[in-house]
């Protein structure tokens, strides 16, 4: 009995890892999105049959294909291992569950939707990619913080100072917080905010002039400057790993130099000896 | 006679590397486009002999000279081994079709319109641009898609939740898309698209700068990261080929302490033989 | 009665350096900035007694915790050393001055949402990016002051021509300088701008997009060069201390073939005595 | 006679290098500006006397104070070998030539306007900033040239396709530049430009996305690309020339491996010569 598990698992792991297996995995996720996007048209009611059968064999097509992967695992618990396993395994265990109630109905679509990320972890260059952004998070968070202590402040002043001139735009904090962040995207920021408000406060100008400067100064600057850092590292490390490129000449000829320098102590104390 | 042919080659070859040649070749590709830009114009009609004439004596030219760097090539499929002039045998060429019906008389306006490109391929300083940007084209590819991505999973919520409130901004994926892609450039994102959806859905500003964060976060990630690491890989490659600047001294520190060492080895070598 | 107030200063300088301590001053630095944010609201006037003695308990809290800060401090003035502390300290005890008179209550809470700027100087994360962020400014006033210059000299030029055409755009120097601001940031700048003055000046599109693109580019080139500037030597700065990256290795190996090349002297010296 | 002349210009050499001198010029190319920006002020006609000697007595010192730099020259032409100096001097000078004619009050105008550039060649760092500017004008006219032929054939085919759409948008070439132009800006394009053309072609938001994504692409690509590498230069050639930073470390560690391979060869030939 434990055999034929064993040989049906060594089949599974074969059958995985095909080119082939992929390719059709990568279809049906496309597939499925098609049918995402296919139901947000108005005329296609007519085929919700279709639409119906299509849809329970994809998730099946997903069931069987996690399974498949699961089975392949020769200890089960690895298979979580990997980050991206999860997801998918989240993803596609999530839009299995039966909702029938209508206002979860918004929910089960959207898992549907997010089926589509499943193309991210299936195409490795996707991954790298996602892989530096994940990692430029942590520092990005600081920055967004910052922000946030910014857009808060001129959040707060704003609705004390011009709540009386419109109410739409500087009613509380929350909303005066939303203009400030139309006012940082440029979008009507001089004719819907700026000249309105002028009328009322002539010197307001300062205000978002000062805004405005602020806000560009320290995202651009911390942005970039993050970007730069996560990417540079990134590409010194690839260059190390290889074993090409500039950092990993500096680094060899560093190694070099350490063991010339022990080499010619070495020689220095043989023709010390020999002198004596 | 495969004499006279030989003489006749060589005759072209050298008139094709004179940089009269070249200037002259550059006049006519800008006439070409001055006449394009001509033809744009009203009052342009009593003209129009005259315009025709000019088209017919360009293309004519064009043909020539084509012909000339054909003929001055030793052997003829070597003329098509750079992409530069299979492009510009296919932009002269392809204006010789003889179009008479209405309907393709757009598609004969516009190959007339792509020779301006061929400036391109006659600027060696453009050339390099251009090369520079198609090396950047594949790792581009993959932000392109997973940009797609995002876009077509906020627009499949975006048609699920806000078809009812706006048809014409959220009627279908399609344009819906269209709508976050105006979204992403912050054109009237905030007083024609967020502020009519909140009125039917107060909290769909989540969905907006959820949106515009992941974008720009992602957009600007990878952009620059990716244009940094091309730039930086070209300059370096400059760099180690002219035998000048930072990274050619990493490379020949790191050849001759290399050779430094093998050097010491062989020292080593002998003072022990020497000591023994 | 000396050695008691020792005793008592080493304590709170014990709970000074406490976790939990820097925690709750965090919390209560939050609850002071949802509590200005609050304050924003329409019906928030009925618990105006609660919101009165919030507001004296983090004033009371902010003056004990400055006051355990400054007497942990074994020399008084070593506190104010650090830009940081004076930073505290100034928005702590501003926040004392008793007003009541109407017209500067705005300058009181003008202090009271200041307070938020403290987690900035709580946070080591924060206080690095900030560091970071004003040793960019010395040599960022000079970009503000050349594009201070052209905002000027066209505001003048703008001013001079089209004051006819819409007074409230170019009406004197300080209008235009914002309309031109407006332009600058792209914001409605044909539709509302550029249009309506060419119907009067059909060439002012010169006038327009020459400001455009030089802006465009001084401030693109400016910026970013800066910003690359400083943050690359920051990052070579901070890999030379703790001794690792690219930097600190190509540091050490200059450092190792100095050693080198002297030990080196020194065995060619005993070669040549040896000769001898 | 002579003696006198070359005391004369030794004084006037010492006045010129004073820090005092500077200064004074600064506080009256900043009083000029002001001249100029308060002249746009509609109350200001009151004060013409007063504004006329102001005027005078600015061009009078801006004499002045060239004439002292010019005789402060040891030979005369010298002065001119500098182009910051014949920058002043075509300033100051083009503002002496009196213009009664009211069409060319622009003209005289606009040179006094153009007073206020002394301001940056007056200061050092505002110097470097533009030389470093001037420097990366030869490739960005590459760059603007593939900019221009991209907006040139887009102009003709949007030209061609949607004049009958909307005249002013679209008429010939030139105004369809100008409205891709303003595309290119992201302002209103979607909601005065995309939306209104895809009424009569449904599929013209493959030439506007086309467009906008060539664009962005090359733009973004070109312009960061040559930042970066003039910057980048920029930044070595300061290290090398100031013997510190990275650069110069790379630099001596050459050096020095030269110098060490020479000396072991030396050694081994040495330990040759005593083995045998």
């Amino acid at each position: 009995m434990k055999a034929r598990w064993q040989y049906l698992q060594s089949r599974l792991a074969h059958i995985k890892e095909k080119k082939l297996f992929e390719l059709f995995v990568a279809v049906v996720i496309i597939a499925s999105a098609l049918l995402i996007g296919a139901k947000t048209y108005d005329g296609i009611d007519r085929f919700s049959p279709v639409l119906y059968w299509l849809d329970i064999s994809i998730t099946a097509f997903f069931l069987l294909e996690i399974s498949i992967r699961l089975a392949a695992e020769k200890r089960l618990l690895d298979f979580f291992k990997s980050g991206w396993n999860l997801f998918d395994f989240v993803i596609v265990t999530a839009s299995l569950i039966p909702i029938d109630e209508s206002e979860l109905v918004l929910v089960a679509r959207l898992l549907r939707i997010l089926r589509v990320l499943r193309l991210i972890s299936l195409i490795p260059e996707l991954r790298i990619l996602l892989s530096a952004l994940i990692k430029s998070i942590p520092r990005m968070g600081y920055v967004a913080l910052v922000m946030f202590i910014i857009f808060y402040i001129y959040g707060a002043i704003g609705s004390f100072l011009f709540a009386d001139v419109d109410e739409k735009l500087w009613g509380n904090i929350a909303i005066a917080m939303l203009t400030l962040f139309q006012v940082a995207t440029f979008e009507s920021w001089a004719t819907a905010v700026l000249y309105p408000t002028m009328e009322h406060h002539p010197y307001s100008w300062v205000y978002f002039l000062s805004f405005i400067f602020f806000n560009a100064f320290i995202f651009l600057n911390m942005m970039i400057g993050i970007v730069l850092d996560v990417m540079q590292k990134e590409s010194q490390a690839i260059q190390l790993e290889t074993g090409t490129g500039e950092a990993a000449e500096i680094h060899h000829t560093y190694e070099q130099i350490v063991a010339l320098s022990d080499q010619i102590n070495r020689i220095e104390a043989k023709l010390d000896r020999f002198n004596r």
